[in-house]
């Protein structure tokens, strides 16, 4: 069996920007924590206010989607087996790579400060020739090329409904990036739609990213006769 | 189907202990919190070494572990057909019910200080006669009889190994609760080995307790044809 490929995609993770260093939560947050503003994460449970005037900003400052996602994903059976790959492309287009040991911290303000170093060093460890994780600029095509596979498998409620199991077989067998959006509600830019070669959708109404990613996840672990 | 009964067992949640609440990490942290220390839940992440001094240090103060498990349960398309339900029985002996319409905040920040309202009210909302969460002093046995089933499956890694769909199965055939292990490894106290009724092991490693319960739940939604 080939791996499964999933990509968190307009994930909430990203440094806050400048638009809104100066407000008072930022930057209060910011000095608690001994960091410049712009090198703290956007956070809605503690930027609320100051993200009132942001641009698109219900998708923004969510980087609890992707921890609780990364770790259904990197403790599953699959990825210890090595046949998961597991992507995150952020809402402001950076590409984040994962390696597949990598111990995600079980502890939310502990991934914070693991997501701010490698958002501002672009690399976990820093300066390492062989990161853990890596972040990049770098548009959803060129994500679905870097990551090996030949096309973008887009779920999404508005699309044609299928099992899950008919949208894993289809994924391994035609290497295909399984993209699950990271924001809590809201549909896609027109960027990643155009990106997606193909779309479907699994449930009846939304689901979280993190119970979409284990569902795949087992699906495939099931195909495998892993658990 | 009847419903999928899980209880996460030996839960590393629990108000600081009066043993260690002089510590200088636990009243740092509860003074900037505005909170008596042993108002504050326990933490390894903030209390590691306060609690070098406790018993049993490595089941206790993992909150994060139940916080994961009941985002990946709550938001199951599972408990919103409603046929979940959902139990903490925790390390100090606390039966935590959940009603299945609670919506557990997704920050980590927010959940600890939801989980501290519980233990020192008891109920969330305080005082109300039909709280979303309730904590009540009981032993293991009683939570399996209060939960509605006629005994308990208990999954460890040391016994028999049974693919999950069987324990699944033989758990709704038979009106069982399953019992998952809250901590992050280490093996059942005495007293729950006792309360088993059956006991399974589903994989060759031990897995992390969200991963068990999404495996679980997602065997039922199969079974039930939900997704």
């Amino acid at each position: 069996m080939g791996k499964l490929k999933i990509a968190i995609l307009e994930a909430g993770v990203e440094l806050v920007p400048k638009e809104i260093s100066n407000h008072p939560s930022v930057v209060k947050n910011a000095a608690r924590r001994g960091k410049p503003p712009t090198h703290t994460l956007l956070d809605v449970s503690i930027h609320y206010s100051a993200m009132l005037r942001i641009r698109d900003r219900f998708k923004r400052g969510r980087p609890d989607i992707v921890h609780v996602t990364l770790l259904e994903a990197l403790e599953s059976p699959l990825n210890k087996k090595g046949l998961l790959e597991i992507y995150v492309h952020t809402y402001d287009g950076k590409a984040i790579f994962i390696h597949p040991s990598t111990r995600i911290p079980r502890n939310y303000n502990r991934f914070t400060g693991l997501m701010e170093q490698l958002l501002v060093e672009g690399k976990v460890p820093p300066g390492s020739p062989e990161p853990l994780l890596q972040a990049k600029s770098m548009r959803l095509p060129d994500l679905v090329r870097a990551a090996g596979a030949r096309g973008l498998l887009l779920l999404r409620e508005e699309c044609e409904r299928e099992s899950v199991r008919s949208v894993v077989v289809k994924a391994l067998n035609n290497a295909l990036l399984i993209g699950v959006g990271g924001f809590p509600h809201g549909d896609f830019s027109q960027e990643t739609l155009e990106a997606a070669d193909y779309c479907y959708s699994i449930y009846e109404e939304s689901l979280m990213t993190w119970v979409v990613a284990s569902r795949l996840i087992s699906t495939a672990e099931l195909l495998a006769n892993i658990l």
